[in-house]
């Protein structure tokens, strides 16, 4: 007999049991949905024997690693109908993904038309509505050699080949054999949707020096209805694609004479930024942050004595040497051992404490070529940094405070579903900086203030750094995407590093707390997820053009552009447009570019002192100086709260 | 006979006449002031003979080159002074320099007690009084260095052997004879005030491997009060030295960590910053300029094209070396290249001329450790940066525009001492590129405009940039002092490196005009000169923190506290010093801050709602809600006019 945890209840089963039958003798509440289970953490399948005492989790499509699995047996599945449609064409690997699977295969005589992708769909479907099982079995390893050397198959006896067991994991389903370290559903008839997504090219394990085989990508799920709302939320994200939207609306671009990864903000692109800096800097200021300003290098001393250089010294640029051979700069990687060396620049007193010193930092970080992605993977980004640095009785509050303005701007842009991830010490490890008393207040802290807060949190225990816990905030776009965005994180070790103090009560020395955070994380990429989160339609206090004035005429150009001006003198971002064209195409382009106001102005309007406004919609008449105040409380309103 | 221009007009002189005779001969107006001449841009003794046909110019104290002659003699009767009194010191070199002189010497045994500094201005002074000629003689090279053999003096000995002449030049005064190539002035009686105003160490020869000197440093005038005013200038900009109430108000900092010459704005350093910037900004949108926003760094490639690299390569910080071998990266020495590739990122037409990119561009370059000097000698500083791309015949309309725009921003800042110096190309040189008719319309443009708007010019031919011609204000301090502000800068050769185009009204592809133009320059060096002009003394709007509120006592709190919040709600930079500590130390601590308005609270203001004012200066008893509505009302006024 062996010993089963489920569900943190210990059970005795026999040796051998499988995850299957355990379902059953439980009466798994669930069972027609489960996929696998997970023995002491590793993926089994459900047939497979359970030989030893563990703790298990059944999973199904709900857990990732239930996606994971049925993408997995998905892929295997696109190769059994591969083999069936075109026999000749040759398998190399297949792989699950984030969102779906891939396999590469050499086509061979088939590249000239192509593939069916109608067909393989149509075949998946059919091989996975005989609810075929995936069955495990093992081959020694020269039998594995000879079955793909008999195949023909060169890619598959490189790979066999090359691993090191004696004895090698195959499965079958229906007449479909092949390796594979599993595992699998239990049968092809989860699989109830599917769809091929594109094809590319993939050089064969990786290396361009090998031949290049054709990538297939697809996407499987266990309902029709899933897969129709996955195509329209991925139509509708490719409408939203930050890239595409930020060109159209001429937010930003990048250019490789400046160099990848640099985006360079046009006109409507910093206004934005502006207007988000502002925003912040203004909330900051009333919750008692002061603004520093500090240089965009600093000695590779500096960041020998913070640790970063150690750490991430790979992510950096490579150090600026000078004509004065002692002096080595680094483009700076992060912000806060610039400001320790402004906490440090006089002396301190508790009285002085907390002192949240805050800068929109342009930081710099080597990614690499391949790496990069729009705003959302740069090599320069702008954090919305601040560091408080405190007495270790005042982190309760600070956090606190800092848990304020993060929900307080994520309100502000909408973003209404979001989990904090709470990475705490493993308290069995001494591998920690810091009093213990400290870590245990930090921690309640954290904990108290994320429950008072009512959030939703993940706790994940051993996830600390070394120098502090922290809290990142996972965000759900209007699409259902995850992002990270804003980060808090406790330090208890650059002070001792930078030898920072402050005079106590009590007279005494002593060593502050550091609290690093950044509600928006970094500006390129909140704003790339404010383009796909609005696709563009940016809030009215947000949008760069704000009004735009369109004349019927050359007669009403010069009503137009009195409006105008009023409306810059109130400080409403207003633009004209009193082109020659038909109103029809000037609505159309001013449409594009996705401006809250349309106004235009004809002979009616001129005459009654109104104008016609569309926003975003359907036009109606209202008088300019009533307009006028409502678009004005309109930005406060947006400015000011929700 | 030979030929003497004099005034522009040539006259017939015996070879060999002086400039004192001549003086005599035309009855020159100035001749009590002449100091000496220049002959042919050298400048000579009024005794010298002049054997050349020549053009002359008379010089007096008014003149540089009058000044540095002035303060070369004093240096030579220093040196004459000290060899009187100490007649064991050995003379090394002399020299004038910007204001004043030095003489270095070696003072061998009197180093332990010092040299008597009033004893030796008494006697510069008892010298001058004697108003004894400096009279100019030869030697042959082997008697020079007999001379100084004879006297023991190796250093000059070591002077006039390392001299390539067969002749050397010596002039004598009184008993004191050395060598010197002149020229002096007439006589000693020149010379009616004389400070001796510090003592420094020197290298001989400025090589650190030879002995250490004494360097003596003086100042003389050709009369009394100017030395007066000369000191009471010289204490009041002691005072004013940005660096010293920079640190005194916790504007900025260095860090010898963070790395030499890069300043850390501090909070209140930082707001100031900020406050220009957003003035800067409003008023550039109003002038229709669009910001944008660029990154740090670029492509080594990019400044090849732009030809900065080769010009300025040694000004730049080395290249940063990246893991991907083929990128070489550098810290951008200026903005332009990073402007000229947003120009490119669109194709752009007559239409969408002028396009004005502005922003505030940190920008870096290596400064030699030993030419870094506060704020107005950095490594990283921020320039108010925007680029003009126009049609040439844009120009005009666009330079008058940004004039204007300068001028605004000196009177806001009541700088209204200043001369704009125009840079123009030599009309007989071709050593110019861009269109000669262009050339000619800019050139125009620029004189007419700045006649038109009365500026006071200095027009240098031949001056001017082979790609365009510049203009640069220098405006005087209250202090007298002379600063290079605001420069624009047109030029035809970048839009032609980076391949800039337009489509014209033609309907063909033509190259647009670029006007560089900064009307702070670097907003470090910008706030240095800020800091020195009003001794720290912000007008209100620009003052980091503008009101102090201070409690009597504790029971006061509350009131101080009410009417902060009622300040802060109005957008007035309010603090609060509610320390138990006396009303007089707190008014103290306040006024060293330099906050313009202090605000103290006690009984009777908070029984009658009242506030007692002080404006630097009597306090006045002012009912809280006129007192909010006259700040926000001054902060308002001078944020918008003078």
């Amino acid at each position: 007999m062996i010993t089963i945890v489920v569900d943190t209840i210990p059970q005795q089963f026999p040796k051998g049991i499988t995850g299957l039958q355990i379902a059953h003798q439980i009466d798994l509440p669930f069972i027609q949905s489960v996929l696998a289970l997970q023995v002491n953490g590793v993926t089994y399948d459900l047939m497979r024997a359970i030989e030893v005492d563990a703790t298990i989790r059944f999973l199904t499509w709900d857990d990732q690693e239930g996606k994971q699995l049925f993408w997995h047996s998905s892929a295997y599945l696109l190769a059994s109908a591969l083999t069936i449609l075109y026999p000749d064409i040759k398998l190399g690997i297949g792989s699950a993904i984030d969102q779906g699977f891939y396999y590469d295969v050499d086509i061979g005589i088939h590249a000239s038309d192509g593939l069916n992708i109608e067909a393989i769909e149509k075949k998946i479907l059919a091989l996975a509505s005989r609810k075929e099982p995936f069955i495990r079995q093992t081959l020694a390893k020269q039998e594995a050699v000879d079955f793909f050397a008999n195949q023909k198959n060169a890619y598959k006896l490189e790979l066999v080949e090359g691993l090191e067991e004696h004895t090698i994991t195959f499965y079958q389903q229906g007449n479909f054999i092949d390796v594979c370290r599993g595992p699998h559903l239990p049968h092809t008839g989860f699989i109830k949707a599917v769809r091929i997504l594109n094809m590319g090219g993939a050089y064969w394990l990786g290396n361009e020096k090998n031949k290049q085989l054709t990538r297939i990508y697809g996407i499987t799920f266990p309902e029709k209805k899933a897969l129709t709302t996955f195509l329209t939320l991925r139509e509708e994200a490719k409408k939203r694609n930050h890239q595409k939207i930020g060109k159209a609306l001429g937010l930003f671009t990048f250019s490789e004479k400046v160099g990848l990864g640099l985006p360079l903000w046009l006109p409507k692109g910093a206004l934005l930024c502006d207007t988000l800096v502002q925003f912040l800097k203004k909330e900051q200021t009333k919750r008692g942050y002061q603004p520093v300003i500090t240089p965009h290098i600093g000695h590779k001393a500096l960041y020998i004595t913070s640790g970063h250089y150690d750490k991430y010294k790979e992510d950096c640029f490579q150090p600026i040497c000078t004509a004065e051979s002692d002096e080595t700069y680094l483009l700076k990687p992060m912000n806060c051992p610039h400001h320790c060396e402004i906490y440090n620049s006089e002396p301190r007193s508790y009285k002085d404490l907390p002192l949240r010193l805050a800068e929109f930092g342009t930081v710099y970080r080597y990614e690499l070529h391949g790496a990069l992605h729009g705003l959302t993977r740069t090599r320069s980004f702008t954090q919305d940094d601040a560091h408080i640095f405190c007495c270790p009785d005042q982190v309760r509050e600070e956090f606190a405070a800092v848990i304020d303005l993060v929900l307080y701007v994520f309100g502000i842009f909408h973003f209404t579903n979001y989990t904090a991830c709470l990475s705490f010490r493993d308290q069995n490890s001494d591998a920690y900086i810091g009093r213990s008393a400290d870590w245990d207040l930090a921690e309640q802290a954290i904990q108290e203030v994320t429950q008072e807060k009512g959030l939703q949190t993940i706790c994940a225990m051993g996830e600390a750094a070394f120098y502090g816990p922290k809290v990142d905030f996972i965000v759900q776009d209007a699409l259902g995407r995850k992002w990270q965005l804003g980060t808090v994180q406790l330090d208890y070790q650059l002070p001792m590093r930078f030898g920072l103090s402050y005079i106590g009560a009590d007279g005494q020395k002593h060593t502050p707390v550091m609290i690093h955070r950044a509600p928006f994380g970094s500006l390129e990429r909140f704003i790339a997820i404010l383009i796909e989160q609005t696709g563009g339609n940016f809030p009215l206090w947000l949008a760069p053009e704000q009004v735009a004035l369109l004349s019927l005429s050359d007669k009403h150009n010069v009503y137009a552009m009195d409006v105008h001006q009023m409306l810059l003198e109130r400080g409403v971002r207003s633009v004209l447009d009193l082109r020659n064209e038909t109103i029809g195409k000037k609505v159309r382009d001013t449409t594009l570019r996705k401006v809250p106001y349309i106004l235009v102005v004809g002979d009616k309007e001129m005459m009654d002192k109104t104008l016609s406004v569309r926003k975003r919609g359907v036009p109606t008449n209202i008088p300019v100086n009533d307009f006028i105040e409502q678009v004005c409380a309109e930005i406060l309103t947006m400015e000011a709260s929700l």
